[in-house]
């Protein structure tokens, strides 16, 4: 499982139904939250997405329409008795207002928030199964993207052939890597005798808010799924740049040259009702566009 | 005009499709915002309420189903480009938070907002037809309830009738406060004759968050229209005294002793999901109750 569901789309102000950014990224184990708009919390009940399984909040930068959600989750989260360490990665002036938040209400969260400041770029998170780097985006303010990625072996072990082999369970990590087994009478186990290949692992890159910027196609090369803001079309480049945004065409071109493998936009202004244009737009560039609608779950 | 619009009714965590604290009173020339949970902005628009004329806003407490909803509401504001001058009434910590926000954001509102911290009871604004008053209630927290009264002269003056009597203008406001008129032949004209009596001024009480307090009775005497809290059942009363709260029973009291016309109950609990019970309790003791149901629009 690595599927990502879109929570909220629209940029600065709410409009047409349009909630502000928020998105879940769901994998085996547990969600990953990216942003936290406004209301954030109320679509998380709405679309049946399980607070308990956030371990890890990532804040892009301290624009309202992606954090102004955020200290009424938590706070609901501690009202919901949750006790479970959380993690937050967040431009550092975030802990500053959550803390005089939480001193304004005299409240103490019942479990403990671990503030992870976001100030370079690199590993970030490093769960079991999904490893989480940032990188610079370039934005009016201190702005960061996410990519996630599968930690994976490149082979699954077939244990009733590992058995029958007497290959001992505690050399079973060096063949999922790929090792062959010599038997103590010095008979070598082909690696593929005992194993199955995996299929290669999933990524996910989070452009956030960014002006165009072809040099993001490097940081994000070949990712299965990447999201990337388009909050005007084509038209309005020149808009989109004096307010560090981006078009649907450039969000295309950043694609192409990425090499994803498929484009989602969003962060729609407030001025476009309709969207069909936004998808035409970015097709035209880079054919495997959706637009990140709200609900919408994409399965990678 | 003189009515009240509930935009949302739920205490602390949204349950049930119920949202956080945030009322509307309605006047002839303005609106007056009262409390804002997180997604009020969006309730605004739901109901179609103009936020551009609301210039007070009214924050009882700096818990969170109480205001945080509020800085999304002052950025959209500024980015729909309000020029207009906003008032905030609100406990003082209040405006730390804002500053710090605006600030992480790089932002600065296109308008003034004039912070107005509570911190005594008493008049605490007053436009041409409307006085406000605060005074304190006991909550967990420095919480504040509030009064809004009409100004209003206690007659109106009958212009053919004035005018037949030669009464010049300059005279009226003295008409509209009741004074009888004396011709330059010292012949009286009786206020009657060129008057005719106005309604009484209207009122309402906003209660905030309170623990079951008998003394509120005499700040709220007489009012038309109190909305007071009730958390709880009548059986939950240790809780709700425990969290500094009220019981429907208790908020009926109030209302019976204040002698108020009628009495709105509000700030559900989020472990009821059906409220038939509460107005059925609160009859029981005061029997012109209604519940705060949000959209709901309340007429004075």
């Amino acid at each position: 499982m690595f599927a990502l569901t879109i929570l909220g789309n629209n940029s600065a102000v709410p409009a047409f139904g349009r909630n502000p950014t928020a998105q879940v990224l769901q994998t085996q184990d547990e969600l990953f939250l990216i942003d936290c708009g406004e209301g954030t919390q109320l679509q998380l009940s709405k679309y049946k997405i399980r607070r308990s399984k956030i371990n890890h909040i990532f804040i892009s930068h301290l624009h309202g329409d992606h954090y102004f959600g955020l200290i009424g989750l938590l706070t609901s989260m501690s009202l919901l008795s949750r006790t479970q360490d959380l993690h937050l990665h967040a431009p550092p002036l975030l802990q500053q207002i959550i803390d005089l938040q939480l001193q304004a209400a005299s409240t103490t969260l019942n479990y403990k928030v671990h503030f992870h400041p976001l100030t370079g770029e690199g590993l970030i998170a490093n769960t079991s199964k999904i490893s989480v780097e940032c990188f610079q985006v370039k934005h009016r303010i201190d702005c960061w993207g996410f990519i996630f990625r599968e930690i994976k072996n490149p082979r699954s072990v077939i244990p009733e052939r590992a058995k029958s082999y007497e290959i001992p369970a505690a050399f079973f990590e060096h063949l999922k890597k790929g090792a062959d087994y010599r038997t103590k009478k010095g008979v070598i186990i082909p690696n593929e005798e005992v194993t199955v290949a995996n299929a290669s692992p999933r990524s996910y890159a989070y452009c956030a808010d960014t002006i165009y910027d072809i040099s993001l196609a490097e940081k994000v090369k070949g990712v299965d799924l990447m999201y990337h803001e388009a909050t005007y079309l084509k038209e309005e480049h020149i808009r989109a740049a004096e307010r560090f945004h981006s078009t649907t065409e450039q969000a295309a071109e950043v694609a192409k040259k990425g090499e994803v493998k498929k484009l989602l936009i969003g962060h729609f202004s407030s001025r476009y009702e309709l969207l069909d244009e936004f998808l035409l737009e970015a097709k035209e560039v880079f054919d495997n566009t959706e637009l990140a609608l709200e609900g919408v779950c994409f399965t990678v």
